[in-house]
C-alpha cells in the first residue's frame, strides 16, 4: 500500500471522523461523497479518488453505507484494537493531553506518563502516575509500545528522541518545535501552533 | 503572490524557526540550502525553488546570509508586527496555550481569553482575566483583532466560530475534531492530534 501518497492517507482520518459523527451523533445510516465532501470542504470527486484506493465501498445512487464504511477505514489505518501511548512531558501541555477524552473513543490511550523534573515524578496527572524518564526505555520494552507524545523543553526533545527510537517505538507525534532526525521505519509527526499561525498571517493584510 | 502553493507557504515557517535556531543558537550567520535541507528532512533542490517564488536570497558558494533571510521571510509572512490573539476555551488546553512561551518570540501574542462557563469567567490564566464569551463580539471589534484559538468543546465550537467571523476575525486556529464552516477569506488551521496519529498508525505493523 506505500505506493499510495501521504496526502490521501492523511485524510482518510478526517474522513472517518465525521463519518462517525454522521453515525454517531445524527445517527444516520447512509452518506454520499457529496454529503461528505460538503460538510468537509473537500471535492466529491477527490472523496471518491482518495476511496477508490482501497476498493469499491460506495454505489452510484445508494452511496456509502457509513457503518460499513467506518469499519473499514478503521481496517485501512489500524484502528481495529487500541494503541498504548506514552507520553513524555508533564507540564502544561502534558496535562492537558493526559486529560484530553478524545483519544480513547478514536483508537489511543495514554497508559504511561514520563518527566524529568523530580518535583513533578511520583505525582499523577488525569489518575497516572509520573515516572522517571530514567525508566522510559524499560517501560517501553516491557509493554511493546509502539506510539509516543512528546510534550518537553526543546533542549532534550532530541535526546528523549533517541530513547524512544532505541526502546522500539516507530512513531511519535512531537509538539516540540524542532524537527527530529529519526530513522527511516520510524514515523514523526508534528504539531507546531505557530508555523500554523505564520502559514495563515501569509493571506492576511 | 496567491498563486504559490499552500504547501510551498507552508514550509516557508519551517524555514524561518530552523534559521533563527541557526542565528540564535548556534549563532551562524550563514548556511546553504545543503545545510538547512539536512536538518530539516527535506531536498535542498525543494528549499532553492521554494524559496525562488520570492527571490533571490542565496549565492552559489556563499549560500544564504542568515539574518537577511529571516528577515525576508519575516516579511513574506507578515510577521514584521506582533499578532494580538483571542484565545476562546480556558479548559486543560486553553491554559496549555495560555502558558505557552513559544508565541511571543515568533509573533503572536495571546492578549484576551474568553470561556462561558461561569465558573472560570472572572479567574485569571497566565496573568490574563477569563472573560465571558459574551463579551467575544465587542472585544474583536474595539480592539480589531485577526487571530483566534479555538479551545472549546465540539457542541459550541461552529456557534463561536460564528461569532469569530461576524466580529472580524480572519485566521483561526481550531483545536477541535470538526470542520468549521467559514467563508473564503477567513483562513482555518486544524490541529487534531488523533488524525495525526491515525495518519502513523496506517505505517504500522
Amino acid at each position: 500500500m506505500s505506493d499510495i501518497p501521504d496526502i490521501v492517507i492523511g485524510r482518510l482520518p478526517i474522513y472517518l471522523r465525521e463519518l462517525k459523527r454522521l453515525a454517531h451523533e445524527e445517527n444516520k445510516l447512509t452518506t454520499s461523497s457529496h454529503e461528505l465532501g460538503k460538510r468537509l470542504g473537500i471535492s466529491s470527486a477527490q472523496i471518491r479518488k482518495d476511496l477508490s484506493h482501497f476498493g469499491e465501498f460506495g454505489k452510484q445512487g445508494t452511496g456509502y453505507h457509513i457503518n460499513y464504511l467506518i469499519e473499514k477505514l478503521q481496517e485501512i489505518l489500524n484502528l481495529t484494537h487500541e494503541w498504548p501511548v506514552v507520553l513524555v512531558g508533564a507540564g502544561y501541555l502534558g496535562h492537558a493531553l493526559a486529560n484530553y477524552a478524545g483519544f480513547q473513543p478514536r483508537g489511543f490511550s495514554i497508559k504511561w506518563v514520563f518527566d524529568s523534573d523530580p518535583s513533578k515524578i511520583g505525582g499523577t496527572v488525569a489518575g497516572l502516575n509520573i515516572q522517571s524518564v530514567n525508566e522510559l526505555k524499560s517501560t517501553i520494552a516491557r509493554e511493546n509500545v509502539k506510539m509516543a507524545i512528546i510534550a518537553v523543553p526543546v533542549s532534550v526533545v532530541q535526546a528523549i528522541t533517541d530513547t524512544l527510537v532505541e526502546s522500539g517505538v516507530k512513531a511519535i507525534l512531537n509538539y516540540v518545535p524542532v524537527h527530529l532526525n529519526v530513522p527511516e521505519d520510524v514515523q514523526v509527526s508534528y504539531s507546531d501552533p505557530v508555523t500554523q499561525m505564520q502559514r495563515m498571517t501569509f493571506y492576511l493584510e
